[in-house]
This record gives C-alpha cells, structure tokens and sequence, in this order.
C-alpha cells in the first residue's frame, strides 16, 4: 500500500455493505442511485466496492478507498443489530474510537417513542459515533449516518442500506454538502424529459443527431412503459449550464410533441392532477384487473384531494353490476374484458361520486384467465368526461408479467385522460 | 502489496466493467444473478468491484482481486468497440500477450454471417486471447470468454455484459468448471422467514443467541414495515443442509408466535388470500388515505379472483357518505379518521359487496392535513368479518414520507386481518 498525498484523491468511490448483496437476494438499487446523483452533480466517479458484513473486509475496504478517493460514500450496516458494523469498522479503519452523541440517543429514543415502538438497548449503539465526526442527520429512520474526514483530503459520508432514508438523507444534507465541497468537475445542470406513448428505440432515432452531441449531453432511459431524455450540461455556473439546456429541451419537445408529458419529477398522476386542478374539475375511477392501483397512483400525489374523489375497485363482475351499473347483458355479449364494459365502469364511476371525469380499466392481468380472442395483456380503458365517454383497447403483450400489466394500464389510463385533457 | 501464496487464496470475487454501472445508467443485475449462482453452489464469496471502461484501473482491479480470492469473474467489456478493453486489461495484469485464435475468428464471422451482419475489422480484437487462457464459449453471442489461470491457485473466468450471453455461458461452462475446480464449500440452502408487527432490534434481541451461531447463520433484515430473518445454511449436499435449517426455523416459529407471518416469496397480501381461500370466504375493501393500494396488493397475487371481490375508494368525505353509507354525523362528531368512520367504512363495503370480510383504512398520510390530536401517520383501521366488526388506532410518526404511510396502512390492516382469521 503507498500513501498518497491529499492531491492525488479524485472523485468519489461507493462502498456498500451488506452480506445480502453478496449472496444475490437483492439488486444493489442504491449503487445505481447513488451513481446517477453523483453524475448529475458532476463528482467523477470511479469505483464501487461491495462487501459483506464483516468487519476487517470493510475496515480494509475504506482504508484502501482512503488512499485513492476524495470522498467514501458507504450505504448499509447502520442498524441496531450485532451484524450493522460500518460505523465501528469506519472508526477501526482509523484507530479512533467511537463516542456516545447524547442528542443522537434522544432523538432515537424519541423516534421510536412516537411510533409505539419500545426502545431497545441495541438502538443506543447507533448513538456511538468516530469521536470528530459530524453527524448527518437521518429525517425519516433512526439511524443517522456521518460526515467525517478521519485525514486530510478524504471524507467518509455513511447512509443506511433502506433506500427511502438513504434517499431523503442524500438530498437534505449531502447533496449540499457535496456542492460546496468543491469535489464536483465544474457545475452540471441536468433536466429529465418525461414520454409516454413512445418507445426508447422510436425516440432515439427522432433525436439521433442530438444523441451524439457533446455538452450538453442526452441519453435516453427506457421504464415501465415510460421513456426518459436526461440531458446533461456541464458549466462553470448553473446559469450558464441552464442556459445550455434550454434550446434542447425547446427542440426536444418540437420533436417529440404530445409524447412528452412532463419533466423531472412529474408523474402521469401529478400532471393529470394539475391539469384537473386548473380547470376546476374533479375525476373518479373504475378499476377490475388494476384493482386499485390507479387510485394509488394519483393519492401517491400530495394535495390529490381536491380533484380526486375515489371510486369503485369492480374486481368481481356482481361489483361490476351492482354497484357499478354495468348491464348484465353486456358483460355477457361483450365479456368483462370490452369497451361497452369500460365505458359502464366509468360512466358509473362518475354518476356514483358526482365526478366531472371517470377513468376506468378491465383488462386480463395474468398469468391465468386468457383466450385466444382476449389475451393476456389485453386491456380496455375508458374516459368519461363532460363532453361524453370514449373507450379503446391496448395489448401489453401476453408474455409480459402480471405486475407490468397492472402497471403499464394505470399508466396508459392517466395518459388517455392526459390527451384528452390537451 | 503483499504476495500471498496460493493457500491463503479463498471463494470468488466479481468484478464488472462498464462506465455506464458508474454513470447509474442500468441496475447491475449480473451481480445480483452472479451472486445467487455462487450462493446456489456453495462458492464463498466476499467482494464485488464495479470499475469504469478504463485500462489502469482494470489492470488494478484484476491484480488485487487475484492477491485474495481462488477465482475472479468479471463481466463486461468483451465487445468490439475501443471502449471494451477487460481481456486487454487481464494479459496486460499479468504481463502475458494476446495471441490471435484463428478458431475463434472463424466463429466470430460464421454467428455474425449468419444474422445477416457485416463483419467489421474491430470484430477481429474478440478472437486476441491471452497466451495460455482457455476459451470459455459464447453459445449465444459473438465475443468468447476466457478460463485462465495466470498464477497458481487464482482463475479469472469472464463473461460479457449482455445478461443472457452472461447466464448462457455461465450455465454451460462456467457452472461446471466450478463444481469441478473445487471452489465451492459444500451447498448452501436458504430459507427466508417474514415478520410484521415486530421491529428489527426487538426480534433481534429475541432471537441474538442465534445470531450468533455458525452453520446455519440467521441474519435479519428490515423492510417497509416487514422484517425478514434469513436463515442459510452450509452442508456437503442440499438433503443435509435442508436438514440444518428445519430445527432453526422451527425454533424461531416458536419464539416470534403470530408475528411470523410467511416465508419465502410469501406477501400478507397471498397470505391473508390463502387463509380465506381455505375457509371459502370473500373479502372487500374500503380505502381512504391509501387511495388503491390495499386492493392494488391484493391483486398483485396471482389467481386473488376467487376472494378478492372490489370494494370503495372513499377518498373524498361525499363518497363515505354516498357511496359506503358513513353517518355524515359520524363524520362531523369525530372526523373521517376514527374509529366509528373506520367502521362505517368496512361494513359499508362489506354490505355493498356481500363479502364475508372487508377491511376499511382512514388515515393522515400527510404531508399536509395534520393537526395536533390527528397527526400525519395516524390512521385507523376495521377489519369486518362474519363475527362482527372491530377497528383501532395506528401511528406510523409524523416524519414518514407520504408513500411510507400508505404503503404501512396496507400492510397493518393486512395483518390484523390475517390476525383475525388466526
């Protein structure tokens, strides 16, 4: 091993810990995360190392990453149990010893506390920090990570393994401690374009010169039926990489027209929502073969309440005819699975809750229940809206998993409305 | 840098080459699949490394992995363009040279002559091996991999990153090689117990003298509300080690009671869908702040038709009352989050379906509409059934992100059910 000086550490490396990583029984999804938040603030990024919970592989682990690297971002191991040993093997890797924070143990005390959870007297080990590290702070778990920098030129931040507290943390504290560390490669603007309704191989040929530009950059992303352009802008400010990515995104959306519904964080849900929300209107839904997932999506969206009303989860045809309305004779002459159903469900859907717009969907999900006329992955939509109710069919395709078809009708559902909303 | 001697030399490492991995552009699924293989055939296995298309830190890669571990396996980097330099970067490790394999050149023109594709010059770097390596064949793709033993006791196997190349060449070849190389350390056999209604550092604390054990190790892990204990163990063959883990699982049934809920693949949704299967009963939901989603789980199982009818998302108070018959006094009197509305709700679904049980959630899901006596994360929840109805109270913490508390009211009413049928 040779010492480097502090000049010679470039760019981040991510050490993730975990012996279920090793042992496949999940999919390294903060690595992935981590990766592409570290692209779009410019930090150049060079290695990833997984290892499992042991201590000398992780103490090993961040001492060799000290050597080469500005900054250690670590996830997994922050947990109360005997096999979460990051914070103990960080601090070993350094031979400092580990110091009770007493404001850590109380707020985990009362985390737990007011969830009715007892505390156990293994969460007062996550209280124990490297003496000299900072804490970072953990808003939404009981774990909190740390920000140290044990020699000169090198920082450690740590992140538990749970991506939805890796995430939060990630953006409230070390996002902006990133960007002031002076560790990113100039300054990077970055703005994702959303499409439905197009494939990643169609879009990429419509904007294939772009592709091959150099700053700023685009690169599509396929989804669950959604299609992504990220384009990427490096600058010496945000002004003028912002000032760079505005002709692309006007000739990217001259280009792509009614496929790109939103940008950044938008979902199919959230811009329906607003569209709805604008004009003053309000919108219910009728699900069979989603069973509800079309009501998750749009209440996954904060302030959903003032235009989405609820509806019917018409799982069983007698839901479909009692409560719904839907004509027995028609379920028999057309099948659950038909436009004249899609179009009772929402009709119904909207004279039940007094709605302006009803959405509704039947479809066959999977892996059982298809036929040679209604295949698996078929599905019919209906929109009822004020100026009447219209309905068609889509086909997922029969080798598709149960889940994408559920997915991929919600998604298709909240974009016919989307159109017709235009 | 130490030399080990070959002795000290243990499991398998892999190391996966591509920028994109660093770019977050794709998920690394090969480590995950790679990982559950030499997990499948008892191979340890303690390191994984992701490094960009760059020769130096390849080569660095490669050198340090073949100090520690019996076998490397790498993927990505085989194809044709400049940018795929791995079997470069591996001769030049081990400073051996390439040598061109006129077999391999043949096949490389014959597979793409017969998809119809020209044969580009570049084509010709897939047929330069390292001096000495054996070819590991691509039964499905143009690029080869190599079996080479540079020193003794270390053997690099590589592999393309094309997942289905990757998994061909693995089954045929490499799976083989290893059993045969003898790699792996026995079989290992693993079983996954899941729990709700316990939290991580409580069912540690019951189970923490068999944590500690060796073969089978327990290992537990937390989810969104779940929490899971992993128990593997290692044994010369899969009867003896299926024969390890019964006495274990048996065991840890005992001490957690009612919180185990399933096992592998296991959902409360398939679960709770089993139990009521059994007993030829229906179910109904009615759903305030979780929009969907309880019926969105329910459906996620395959085959839930038979007792999974539908029910009402009751988003807005207008459909409580209209559609599921809430006393709007009740309403007023103690709001849409308690216990009478949990219970009007559920018994409301129950009436309007004729299911035999139905489930009602109503809750703050936030961020917005707390208020001191009704905070963000309270919710309530009935569970109707033939003997009556009962509801009650939760607090999932006023710091959980909306999607959190949606998804943990799915759950817990899930799980009261499940409790109710026990």
């Amino acid at each position: 091993m040779t010492t480097n000086s502090a000049t010679n550490r470039q760019g981040a490396e991510l050490l993730c810990v975990g012996t279920e990583l090793l042992l496949g029984n999940i999919l390294n999804s903060n690595a992935r995360w981590l990766a592409e938040q570290l692209a779009a603030l410019g930090v150049p990024h060079y290695r990833q190392e997984v290892v499992g919970d042991n201590r000398e592989r992780v103490i090993q682990a961040v001492r060799d990453a000290s050597q080469r690297a500005r900054v250690l971002i670590t996830s997994g191991g922050l947990g109360p149990t005997p096999d979460d040993l990051t914070t103990e093997a960080i601090a070993a890797a350094f031979n400092t010893p580990l110091q009770e924070r007493p404001e850590v143990w109380e707020l985990i005390q009362a985390r737990l506390a007011g969830r009715g959870r007892p505390v156990a007297a293994s969460n007062r080990r996550q209280a124990w920090l490297p003496q000299g590290a900072q804490v970072l702070p953990n808003p939404t778990g009981t774990a909190p990570g740390i920000i140290w920098s044990p020699v000169e030129g090198f920082t450690v931040l740590t992140f538990p393994g749970v991506p939805a507290e890796l995430k939060a943390m990630w953006l409230a504290t070390a996002e902006p401690w990133l960007r002031q560390a002076g560790v990113a490669d100039g300054v990077f603007a970055s703005r994702l374009l959303r499409f439905w309704g197009v494939s990643e191989s169609a879009l990429a040929e419509q904007v294939s010169d772009l592709l091959a530009q150099d700053n700023p950059t685009l690169a599509p992303y396929a989804g669950l039926g959604e299609v992504k352009l990220r384009m990427t802008a490096r600058a010496k400010d945000g002004a003028t990489a912002a000032a760079l990515l505005a002709p692309l995104e006007a000739e990217l959306r001259r280009r792509s027209g009614q496929n790109c519904y939103g940008i950044d964080d938008d979902s199919l849900a959230s811009v329906v929502l607003a569209k709805l929300r604008q004009r003053g209107e309000t919108l219910a839904v009728a699900e069979s073969c989603s069973g509800g997932g079309l009501g998750a999506a749009l209440v996954a969206v904060p302030g959903a309440s003032d235009v989405f009303l609820g509806g019917v989860i018409a799982y069983a045809n007698a839901v479909k005819q009692g409560l719904l309305g839907v004509d027995p004779l028609d379920l028999e002459r057309w099948g659950a699975v038909s436009d004249p159903v899609a179009e009772a469900m929402a009709l119904g859907a909207q004279r039940l809750t007094g709605s302006d717009w009803a959405l509704a969907i039947t479809g066959v999900a999977g892996p059982g229940g298809g036929s040679e006329q209604k295949p698996v992955g078929l599905v019919h939509i209906a929109v009822a809206g004020p100026g009447g109710c219209r309905s068609g069919e889509v086909r997922f395709g029969s080798s598709r998993p149960r889940a994408w078809i559920q997915a991929l009708s919600v998604g298709e559902a909240l974009n016919r409305l989307r159109l017709s909303l235009a």
